[in-house]
């Protein structure tokens, strides 16, 4: 069941990635480039399923960490995350079987895949936020008993951390975060380095290959020049994202973002076409909330993802203007993302939300 | 030579590093009574000197990182500096054969006697600053070789950081701030872990024999109700701290203090009891440099000292008050921190201050 990841799949599985990124996750486009330069030099990657990893292999996750604002304006020299995965090794004296990401939303799909080929590791096709969050704790494997530390940043200078907080992941994040804003806003990291048995109880499975499809359903839609929305909800009905629901299509009227304590924080409102009805989207990283004329209609940890309304793009934060003709649609999330204790976690409640989560396919009828 | 530290040799070595501190380097108070109930629990610490050091010893300095102005207020519980030494010794996979302070003056005199006392470590007698100074990268060790990284960083529950920035000083010294920060503005740290060949090459030699005797001569002069600052003088003149010259005898007028970046930095002014001349200081948590009537009299890294008036009790730029009559003295510093090396990393410019070094025994007559 592993199969080889080339250049021809990166378009889709970049396209795919912002879906999941629901805003943020960082735009997985200089990802993209670097994984097709990587693969063009090192040859393409091996992708295991999650029921092909050994129980006692030894996965490190590698992501890239920080504000998007800013990691659009400071590239990765591509080296950092596998910096990052070498000193994790390196404290705890054994090497990786394989790598993963830690999210698959944004440019976090891609980055394991740049340190999958210039190392030679076969990357896991799973994550542990089945979608982008925008704190190292907002994790699967840290719900159900993973300790995301020891773990390691690495900067731009070859400059290495390695953070150990013991099984407190919130306090792992407030110190990385820390770290990344003193490397300028933007570092690589490995963490929640687990056992393979460990994978298969805590992480959100084929999550590379949901991506994938995700993309790939777009494109297709587009070059049969029907409307991507209705086959996407199709190909998603058949995966464990089984739910889409068009929450809204209108034209933003309002866009407030800011850049403080490492994060991009903000909101975003618009008006329905037809001007009877309004939209506000609250974001940090990623889109949080979705309200229709004041009511909750998709929540955190479901997706609420911007799209732009001929062509299905979906749009980060970072790229919201004023003026455009977006389609807002929710994606329900696999009961592992919403049991109590990962809600707990990465619910609405734990951005600060004075809303309660409820499953988008009851919040809005199909 | 090595003898043996006890617990009435702590008022005088607390008096003495607080002489040292320059106005800095943390109250020496709140680290005397640690290690004084460290000492009652463990046992008194072996001092050991330089020169009795085996060259291929491996010596882990251990101290406090933080603004004074956070220390006062955030009491170490006693094991974090311990806590420091251990990461960096699983970091290494080597035990250290000794501890070492990495500035006599202040707190840090004391954190690595009371490290000395729990683990049961010896403690060399040197240190790499000669008295106290803000930032991790000012110390001999550095200026003639010794890498400060690999550190570990510790906070007050227990977690651990270490970081690594190759033989980059400067950038060791930002990310282990950004880390103390995140800790809530102080933590403990062990760094520059070096060999004996390294101490008796790059060190300050006999240190804490130094506070010790400083400490000593302020209280044997009090006892015989004498002014304490000549006797100072003449016990100096047989050490590397051979000249002190009193700047300046007058009453405080202005004290102005911020704490910011990490770090306490502000200015002081005094009026000289005859109210002809006027004094100013600056400091960024040590005093840099004294004025009297706008020209330079005692110029980092040489020892701004301010005393009060009558007992000569040394006085922290966090005790600094409107109104308190000083007698502000400078101290001369040993050669190896006046050499252009040394001037580059801890000499006026580096603190960017516009007045070039002079020797304070040049600037002021005897």
């Amino acid at each position: 069941m592993s199969w080889l990841l080339t250049e021809k799949h990166l378009t889709d599985l970049a396209r795919g990635a912002a879906v999941l990124g629901t805003g943020g996750g960082g735009d997985p486009y200089v990802g993209r480039l670097l994984v097709r330069e990587a693969i063009r030099e090192y040859g393409p990657v091996t992708v295991l399923d999650p029921e092909e990893v050994a129980d006692d292999a030894l996965v490190i996750p590698t992501a890239q960490m920080g504000a998007p604002t800013v990691v659009f304006e400071k590239l990765p020299r591509g080296t950092e995350a596998v910096a990052a995965l070498h000193a994790l090794e390196t404290h705890l004296g054994r090497k990786a079987t394989a790598t993963m990401p830690i999210e698959c939303g944004g440019i976090n799909s891609m980055i394991p895949l740049l340190v999958a080929a210039r190392t030679g590791l076969p990357v896991v096709d799973a994550d542990g936020m089945g979608r982008a969050f925008p704190e190292l704790q907002m994790e699967t494997f840290g719900v159900y008993g993973v300790p995301g530390s020891p773990m390691a940043v690495a900067g731009e200078r070859g400059e290495t951390t390695v953070i150990d907080t013991g099984p407190d992941n919130r306090r792992m994040e407030w110190l990385a975060r820390g770290v990344t804003i003193r490397l300028g806003g933007v570092a690589h990291i490995a963490e929640y380095a687990m056992r393979g048995a460990d994978v298969k109880r805590t992480a959100v499975p084929r999550t590379l290959t949901l991506a994938l499809t995700v993309g790939r359903a777009i494109r297709e839609a587009r070059q049969r020049n029907t409307d991507p929305v209705p086959h996407l909800a199709e190909v998603l009905s058949a995966t464990l994202y089984g739910h889409l629901r068009v929450l809204f299509r209108g034209k933003l009227t309002d866009v407030q973002r800011r850049t403080e304590a490492g994060f991009a924080r903000g909101r975003a409102a618009a008006r329905s076409f037809d001007g009877d009805h309004v939209l506000e989207l609250e974001f940090q990283n990623e889109n949080l909330v979705a309200l229709v004329d004041g009511e909750p209609r998709c929540v955190v940890p479901d997706l609420v993802c911007v799209l732009d309304a001929e062509k299905a793009e979906p749009i980060t934060t970072e790229g919201l203007r004023y003026g455009q003709r977006v389609t807002v649609v929710g994606i329900s999330t696999p009961e592992l993302m919403r049991t109590p204790e990962a809600l707990a976690v990465f619910g609405p409640g734990a951005f600060g939300l004075p809303y309660a989560f409820r499953p988008v396919e009851d919040l809005v009828t199909a």
